[in-house]
């Protein structure tokens, strides 16, 4: 019997927030009628798996509160252990984009996290990298073939004599030419592959590979000097081999770096999910909203993403705000996606889905709480607009698309040391150029995926553990990634996605 | 001396239609006033390489003819050899696009070439294909890095074991999952893959990797039996060892295909240009074009494209089509493009740019004139629209970006078996599933990229070769090639582009 089935057996509710007044069924299958809880609470009706469960006797209109936030309001009175369907909520009215409050949480300062370090390497710039990696970038797509041929070659012939490098990344993308390089969102695409060329990863050796005729010239990207172009080159065998020449040259100087102690301040981290379940918004997502805190507590940088995903918890992020200035850049954010959206005859892709529905989610203020959830509950100290460096710490939100492949590269661009990643379903997401953990929020498919699965938050379901243990475990598995003492399943199998860039603006 | 160097000490103009009364100037540097040609004609100016000099006395007003249409009218008197700078002509006022007129051209029946073959392999369905390739498909890019790693290992621990079976492609791309997928133009993005899943190299034997809960599902792309759901493995290798199961029943299949002889009128070949220069309008371009009229003339499939590239020479396109209702559709698409960069707030990317001016081309009906000269004389039988599979014999327009990567993929999934590009400035850009013939506009590049051109079209600027001698070498060299006789060089070196996928919807 599986661990999943045995636990199965004991009737079990999530409640995440204190003041909350609903918690959510764990077992699968549901809870029929009748059943009691080690609590004493009894339920008044059969419970599907992660639909609401009143806690207290509800009066008409009274708040129904989850994640310690009103989700709705009762539209009858709902007696304590009933079943709260969607049709016994009545949504909140969203404030207006122009009305919503800004930075008017009086939020307490959080304890600072003293003495948390990570052997790191250091960068000539000051930053930190956990990767010692010799990042290739391209200015256009048309130079794949001839780097794709050069890099295996160097992994194959100059990389196995120098053994303190980790890797040699062809960082490929599908622009630089036959794109509207003028258009006003072109902007977006250039400058991700600008950050991305100078990641903290890659320590400062930077080097790029262009054709010669491409709109974004090397020129652009900021790195000239390091720059071989194609058409330069008398033909196919030289161009290979001045990379690998040039490669050799940067992997010489990588080669002479080592880890030094470093302070957890220096830690970039991206947090996002793909492939949730009805459990992501209630064990792996607030694991990581703890494990977040104590991120920020320890003076790192916490950035999470996903607009579609946050947007219509807006009015939920604004009052953490931590100025009225920052509160005024997530909602500049927000209506830029609302515009980008519309012009593709897109609805809110972030509406409540059928799907939603049935998995217990009674309105888009709970799905897109249980997203947010992952951010933890510190101040918001910056926005990062989309491919934009982040230069701030603490808490950031930086706007990206949900699709787990554009907010990666996005969150590269910022300046992502690492990720940490929810998932219900699973999904072997993977980058290049940066350790992704793979937090399950199901014990079920940690079972499934032994060897892709990270960390477990599954335990928070059964009571095994708290949402503070599966934190604290996940704090110190990023330290240890970050110090290079622990793989992620993906870095020991070496497996990972392309980069794909955020490209608003037309081709042509 | 190179022979570049050799043959710019003869004073060379090129003329492309009979009807001209213009010619370019070859000759790097440009050929100084009083230079005698060997036809007779002196120059009255310096005239700059690939500017046009006057042929005949023209008098003001009079029609300015190149590549056999009206590009301009002479501002004033222009006297036979003289520079025709770009400040004496005068456009030609286009048409309205509901005022084109529609195949209007009484365009005599051309003889038909019969007796051309070339060794294929047949498919169930009738097509033919010109290699033997296992494609697989994804419907999502999760999947990427897990197959990228199986491939590697099918193509060390399996393949060699199938010596009739060329290659194994994992068509990887960015799409099926965190996209707007009911966006009205996401048909674009699904149909792309759809077709490219079934394509005729691939011998019929389809095979998906899907992840399990992206929003493009494999039951979409019409192959479900033939799909393997990651989410439904019990971890990493249990995913790589299935993936290299259904990889090897399909090698088995495959590798008892035989070469057969298959009319000409079998082969689906997709043109277009990418690095271009002032040449490739009248060398490279041209013998494009003379070879797509043998094809068709031997009942093939040809197809041009490029919207952007021949979007301001419409009107000389409507009157080849081969009847009304192909008319309206090219007008159809050239609208749907117009729409699409308006919405991204750029300019008909298509008009010329300083450079282009610099280069001789006096306005955008010349530069048109130089793409849309690939597409040879013929009339245009049909429009395919992006993504979609050509299914029609003779010259087809089909539909895409000129974005070289982009129109790659899509001429892929209209069913292309091979695909004929000119370039002047040269680029390495490959497909792994359709070999690419590279047709160099000026000898220098061949001289320069002897291991990556593989037919030049340098002599036809030089005298050395006619339109017609180049053309009726490229027509041979794609028989040989389709045969499997002789190997483009991206072929030889093994080095592709990968897909990128035409996606003009939201991403979410
Ligand atoms: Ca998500
Ligand atoms: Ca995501
Ligand atoms: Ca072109
Ligand atoms: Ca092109
Ligand atoms: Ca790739």
């Amino acid at each position: 019997m599986s661990l999943s089935t045995k636990v199965d057996e004991i009737p079990l509710y999530i409640k995440v927030n204190v003041q909350d007044n609903v918690a959510i069924i764990v077992n699968s299958g549901g809870l029929k009628k009748g059943t009691l809880f080690a609590c004493g609470l009894t339920l008044k009706d059969f419970v599907p798996q992660g639909h609401k469960v009143a806690l207290v006797d509800l009066e008409e209109n009274q708040e129904i509160i989850r994640y310690g936030e009103v989700i709705g309001y009762a539209i009858s009175p709902i007696k304590k252990g009933s079943w709260i369907k969607e049709t016994l909520v009545r949504m909140p009215t969203p404030p207006k984009m122009d009305e919503l409050p800004l930075a008017s949480h009086s939020s307490e300062e959080l304890t600072p996290l003293k003495g948390y370090t990570f052997e790191g390497y250091r960068n000539a710039n000051g930053t930190a990298g956990i990767k010692n990696i010799l990042g290739i970038t391209t200015s256009v797509q048309c130079v794949t073939g001839v780097l794709d041929y050069s890099v295996k070659r160097i992994k194959e012939e100059i990389l196995p004599k120098y053994p303190n490098v980790h890797d040699v990344v062809a960082l490929n993308h599908t622009y630089g030419c036959g794109v509207a390089i003028n258009a006003p969102e072109a902007k977006i695409p250039i400058r991700t592959i600008q950050n991305i060329a100078t990641h903290p990863n890659f320590g400062g050796e930077a080097m790029v590979v262009g054709l010669g005729c491409e709109k974004l010239s090397p020129a652009q990207l900021g790195v000239q000097k390091d720059t071989v172009s194609l058409q330069d080159q008398a033909g196919f065998m030289p161009m290979v081999k001045i990379i690998m020449e040039m490669a050799e040259e940067r992997l010489e100087k990588l080669n002479q770096r080592q880890r030094v102690t470093c302070p957890v301040a220096d830690l970039v981290i991206g947090l996002q999910c793909g492939g949730s379940d009805a459990f992501s918004g209630v064990t792996a997502n607030p694991a990581i909203g703890y494990a977040a805190d104590l991120l920020v507590r320890a003076g790192a940088t916490v950035m999470f993403s996903e607009v579609t995903e946050v947007r219509d918890g807006v009015h939920l992020l604004t009052p953490r705000a931590a100025n009225e200035e920052v509160g005024r850049a997530i909602i500049q954010e927000m209506k830029w996606y609302d515009d980008y959206l519309e012009k593709g005859e897109v609805d809110r892709s972030a509406n409540t889905t059928p799907g939603n529905k049935k998995g217990g989610l009674a309105n888009i203020v709970e799905k897109s709480l249980g997203s947010i959830v992952k951010s933890g509950s510190t101040k918001i100290t910056g926005v990062v607009g989309p491919g934009e460096k982040a230069n701030e710490k603490g808490l950031l939100f930086a706007a990206t698309p949900a699709s787990d492949f554009v907010c990666g590269t996005l969150q590269l661009a910022a300046g992502m040391h690492l990720q940490v990643f929810a998932t219900g379903r699973g999904t072997p997401y993977a980058l290049a150029a940066a350790p992704v953990i793979k937090v399950s929020s199901r014990t079920a498919l940690l079972e499934q995926w032994s060897d892709l699965i990270d960390v477990n938050a599954g335990t928070i379901a059964t009571g095994e553990a708290t949402i503070e243990d599966v934190g604290w475990e996940l704090f110190h598995f990023i330290i240890d990634v970050a110090s290079g003492r622990k793989q992620t399943w993906t870095e020991k199998w070496g497996i990972c996605n392309d980069l794909s860039l955020f490209n608003p603006a037309p081709v042509t």
